[in-house]
This record gives C-alpha cells, structure tokens and sequence, in this order.
C-alpha cells in the first residue's frame, strides 16, 4: 500500500507539472477546509470572475441602468446565451438554443412539443431508459398520463449504458420520442449521440438529449448528429451557480413546427406589443415563456468565458486524463478492499465522471464530508467523484481518494 | 405654473420629512446618472444588504460549502421562502407558498391543475378580463386551446378595472377557473380580491390571482379571503432583481387534490431517493418541478429581511401616501396640458402606481429616460410611474414629474 500510494503520488505530480490547464484552477474561488472537490459534476465550484460579474452587475446593470438594462441587453439574453453555449460546448450553430427555466420545465415543453406533434401522427410511445435520471422519468411519464401516450422502457444496465442495439430494438412506427440522456447520471456511460439519433430517425421519430452531465465536459456535435431536442444544466460544469437556469435545443427544422404548451409573453412575436392573442415567435424564442432570469445567467457568464478561452477539446482532454487517473488510483488503492468500478474504462464511452461502489460507502460518504473530501452518494452504493477539468488537479483527486483509501 | 411648482415643492418637503420610512431609502444602492426612479413596479432597486448578501453567497454558500449546501438549507428554500412570503406579503399561513419558476411557469401549473380538475366536472370556461397582463391571457388561451376549454372574456374598462358586478354576471355552473390580477399592471386599478373570490366560490369556481403588482405593495390576506389560488412575481416590490423567481400559492385544502403536469424530481416526495414512479409529495411541494432556483433567490432574502422590518401596513401607507401626491402633482402641473390620468383616485381602489396618458407620451418618455428620469411607457399612450415606497422620496416623485411638465 505504502510503495503504491508513493507511486500514485509521484504520477499525481507528473501529470499536474505536464497539465496545460494547471494555472486556470487559480481562477476559481478557494473553498477553505475543503481537501479535495470531487464534486463538480453535481455543482460546479465559483470563478473568481464570477463574483467580479455578479457585484458589477448588482451595482452597475441593475442598480443604476435598472429597467433600461431590457432595452442594453437583456431582452435577447436568452438567446445570446444560447448561442454562446451551443457554439462554445454543443456544435449548435446559432437560432437553435435558449437559456431559460429549469431543466425540468425545458424538459416537459421539449417533450410535450415532440409528443404533441407525434400524436397527431398516431405514434404513442415514448421510449426511455431505466437508468436515466429521475426527472427525466417523471416528466415522461406525467406527459404519457396526461396525453395518452405510453412508456416504453429500456431495461439499461447501469455499467453498459444505453447501447444503439437496446434502441434498435424497441423503436419503430409507433415512437413518438426517444428520452435519453447522453452522459448517464450515475455510471457515466457515454451514450452513441450520433449513431443512437440515426436509428431514431429511421424509425421515424425525434430524439431528446439530456447532456446535464455533458455540457462543458464532453463535446457535443448537436448539428452533426442531425440532432432535434436537447435539454441540459448549466450549474455543473457551465459554472451557473446552485440552480442556476437550464438550456434547451430546438433544431432550425422543428421550429414552427413543434409548440410547446406554456405560452407566455416571451415566446410571442413581440412581447412588448402586449397585444391580443398569442402570436408565437417563428423562432426559437417560442420556447421561452416568462421573462428572463437575467440576474441568475451572470455567473454563468463568467463560465462561458473561460470555457471560450480554455476550448472544449482541452477541457475534455484533461477530463480523460482525470478520470483514468481516478481509475488507475481505484485499481491500486480500493479495488483491493473490495470496491466495485462502476464507469466505463473505455474513455470513448466515459463521461467526466467516475463512480464506485461498496455497500457501505453511504457512511463511508458521511465520514469523507467530515474531512473535507466532498463526493456524491448515489444510492444504493455509489460515491460519485465529478472531475470538473478546471478546477481538479491530479493532485486533489488523489488526496480524495487516499482519504478514502483510508476509510475502508 | 412657478406658483403651483413651489406649492408643490414645499408639499414634497413637508411629506419626506415627515416620513416614518425615509431613512430606508439610504438603504439602497445609490444609481448615477438617475434623477428620478419612477418604475419600481417593473423593477424594484437593489439593496445595499442583497450585494453584500450576493457576495458572500458566492464566497461562502456556493464556493466554500459547495455541495453540503443543499443538506445545509437549499432542499427546502423554495417553502422556507414561499413561507415567509405568505407570511409578510400574502397574508398565507406556512406549507401554502413556493419560490420557483417564472410567474408564468407558475401561472400554467396551477391554472393546468384547476382547468384539468374542473373539466373533471364538466365546467370548461376560463374566465378573465381583457387587460389582464399579457402572458396570463396568453397562457390561458394555450391551456384552453389543448385541454379543450374556451374562454369567457370580462370586458374590463381600463379606468374601472374588473368589478365584482362583472364577476358575478359571467361565472356559473360551466365556470372553471377565474384567473384575474390583483392590481392591473396599466391601470393601477385594486380588484375587490375577498368580494371577487366569493361571487366566484358562490358559483362554484376557484381563482387564480395574479399577485404580481400587490405582493409587497399592497397588502393580501389570501387566507382570509378563502382564496385558491395565486401568483406573483418577486422582481417588482420585493427586490429579487431582474427575471428573478415566481411564488406561487396553493391553498391547504387544494393540496394533495389538485396536481400540476410538470412533475419533476422536486416535486417529488422525495427527491434523492431517486426512485422509480413519480410519487408526487402530500404538501405545496406539488408544485415544484426541477431544482430550485437557490443562487437566484438570494436578493430576494435581503428584500423580506426589510420588509419584516418594516411591515406591509406601513409600506402601504406610504405607497398611498406618494400615489396621492402624485395624482396632486398631475393636476396641478399636467392635467392642464392635456394629460389624462388612467388611475383610480378613490385610494381604496387604487394599488402602488399611477399611470398618466397623452398621445405623444413614447416620445416624452424617450425625452425623459435621456434625462435620467425612469418611467415605463406602456402602449399606446401611457407613462406608468410605479413608486416603490421603500427607495421612492416624494422630492424624487417632484423631480420626475416636474420633468414631464417640461417636455410637454
């Protein structure tokens, strides 16, 4: 144990002394008694610039432009920072992605746009997966309840993912949707964007995309999939703060076609018109409903440059690196103690994050807080460790493992 | 016309130093460049505590508790806020209030889970008023036009308001929902809130309120009144800041019997179990859907800590107190110009602002922001002067308004 945890050690320090991206974690916030942030795929930590954007907004934006800021800016905010994401972490060319509500809710007005449609065609079922995230699930099966469509589940085994064969088998004429998401939420198998969109679409049917756990992590070629829906959160590794609005993805193609359910004043053609009578704006605005959470997108803000300086390839290229690193570290120091790795080792089919399992990691989790070694509990056995690039050294993931090491 | 300026300025000396609430103005952020801030009701003014608070949010809460955060008080800040809310603004005892969403994610949640319900019943007709604010007509046009209800339009008078006599002659056996705002967002005009919800219990029907002019301005007594429903936003006299989020009110004994479609996992009966089925939770936690807006919220703290401070009954008098004045200072220095005022005189009928109207008022209002004089325009003829009682002098309501009388 000695000798291996002496040569982790000094891989640690190669791979940090090598790391192109080492200085940017002096950008962020210090986090006082925390020994190893390994959490950054559930909330992804503050940059300092972020708290320069957020003061100077409070100040300035808001407090002395105050209600000019609609016409200086934030009227189209939504959008501007749409296509900022979209071009900066999702292949999206501009006109196809908004920034508004809560992952959720984009989630329902995505679903229920592509089921609505799909109904009047006289497909019923939307197809998803066991594994995929909670809300996910909850939302598809409250828009079956309440449109009489039906659920269509694919059985996914948590260590495989979602494979294209899986999907092959259970879409046909009657798929009225495909939910899915590409990074899954647990395991962090990386789902077949590409190849899992073009069975769907020979069988007729639209995918929606869940990249919660992928955007600003994992590149994403949305236009190149010929993808339709995406949805996905901005406070993991976009750096939006706890709750922090969600995005959502309206391919050119579907726009006009597809309406979705809650129209407000700020999916109309001219909100300030006021006017009689919904008009839904012919573009992707028709996916916002209420007005802007301008001041919840500013550390965002402060996210979007940095990813626009650091470039998604060499934010994923570190991701990999920390991630096999982790595995590496799980092999030598807590495999031996009976620990199971649940991620996939193939990293063309690993997200930005790694999980591991032992019955007792929910009191083991417990016992890491109490260290300052901040991981995620996934039940039932599961400590996810989110290795947000920016902000994670090899040096820190090893000082969380060890200490985790130390606890079994 | 300097006769009437002088009697007027020495009115506003008079009042401000009589003022019981004028040392909180300092409480704000001071705005450069600003003569007069006439628009409190679009957008209320930050506090000097919401900067201090925002940045120790980001340093502490976000960037040093990170993750723990959510074990710390973020799992239950939609109610703890809803709650407090209900309490200083709503007049709405605790487990009825959330934070969350936009107004009109809110208002499309409970308006679907009123509609859905009473065509249970066989009632399909939504009632609401023409000059309700545009994306509650909006949203209840969407939701009659799926769920297959139509609705039944109160023709209100813009100078009058919806009266209770209008109420009664169009609810009935086939009535739905009433959907109505509390204070017009043009008019200013206060709705008879316990007389208008009566009628319509009478009739057998609940209301959706739209609280967004009143909350923080006027008082509301939702208990009191038997209410059912209601809504709000918390950008205006609460001072969340720009697009910050919605409240929404579920009356106790709706709970649990009327359920809104957008079920996600925080709506859930318990989120992190993260379990298969959607269990929706027995309480208010109904209406939420995705994670809670925590970052967004954090203004909004700073403005009911002042408002407890301060209490609704005397931010009320003082609101009355400046909207009278106002009207003072329009016939006195405008009215004889031409302008009309679109305000109700009678103070019991009239909410937080006043609106003024002349054909060419776009382009005075243009003149008058080029001054530094921040009124709202509203189509076609209207200034609207919202006067925020807590950051508004009466010098400052002079100032803007002698402003008015120079560009005419």
């Amino acid at each position: 144990m000695h000798a291996d945890l002496a040569e982790q050690a000094a891989e640690a320090r190669r791979l940090d002394a090598a790391d192109p991206l080492a200085a940017y974690r002096d950008r962020f916030l210090p986090a006082e008694g925390v020994v190893a942030y390994l959490d950054g795929n559930s909330l992804g930590r503050p940059l300092r610039a972020a708290a320069e954007r957020v003061a100077r907004f409070v100040h300035e934006d808001w407090g002395t432009r105050l209600i000019r800021g609609w016409d200086e800016g934030w009227i189209d905010l939504s959008q501007q920072l749409g296509d900022r994401i979209g071009r900066l972490a999702l292949g999206a060319a501009p006109g196809q992605v908004v920034v508004a509500d809560s992952t959720t809710v984009l989630l329902y007005k995505l679903a229920r746009a592509a089921v609505d449609h799909a109904l009047t065609r006289g497909r019923r079922e939307i197809v998803l997966d066991t594994d995929n995230f909670p809300t996910d699930r909850y939302v598809a099966e409250g828009i079956a309840a309440e449109r009489g469509a039906v659920l269509r589940w694919i059985p996914a085994d948590p260590a495989a993912g979602v494979t294209p064969e899986q999907v092959a088998a259970v879409v046909g004429p009657g798929t009225a949707l495909v939910v899915l998401s590409h990074v899954a939420y647990r395991s962090g198998f990386l789902a077949d964007g590409p190849e899992i969109t073009r069975i769907v679409h020979d069988a007729g049917a639209p995918v929606l995309w869940d990249l919660s756990h992928s955007a600003g992590s994992v590149p994403v070629d949305l236009d190149g999939w010929g993808a339709d829906l995406a949805v996905g959160c901005s406070y993991k590794y976009l750096g939006g703060g706890p709750g922090a609005p969600a995005f959502g993805y309206l391919a050119t193609r579907h726009q006009g076609v597809l309406a979705q359910p809650v129209q407000g004043w700020f999916g109309h053609r001219a909100p300030f018109e006021m006017g009689p009578g919904h008009e839904p704006a012919p573009d992707v605005r028709a996916l916002l409903s209420g007005t802007p959470p301008v001041f919840a997108t500013v550390p965002l803000q402060a996210g979007l440059d940095l990813l626009d300086e650091v470039g998604i390839d060499a934010v994923r290229a570190k991701s990999v690196a920390l991630t096999g690193f982790a595995l590496r570290v799980a092999d030598a120091l807590l495999v031996p103690h009976g620990v199971r790795v649940a991620s996939p080792r193939d990293p063309r089919r690993r997200g930005g994050h790694v999980t591991l399992c032992r019955a007792d990691f929910a009191d083991v989790n417990d016992r890491l807080w109490k260290r300052g070694v901040i991981g995620d509990f996934r039940a039932p056995d599961g400590i996810r460790l989110g290795l947000a690039p920016l902000s994670t050294s090899f040096a820190e993931v090893l000082a969380g493992m060890t200490a985790l090491a130390e606890e079994l």
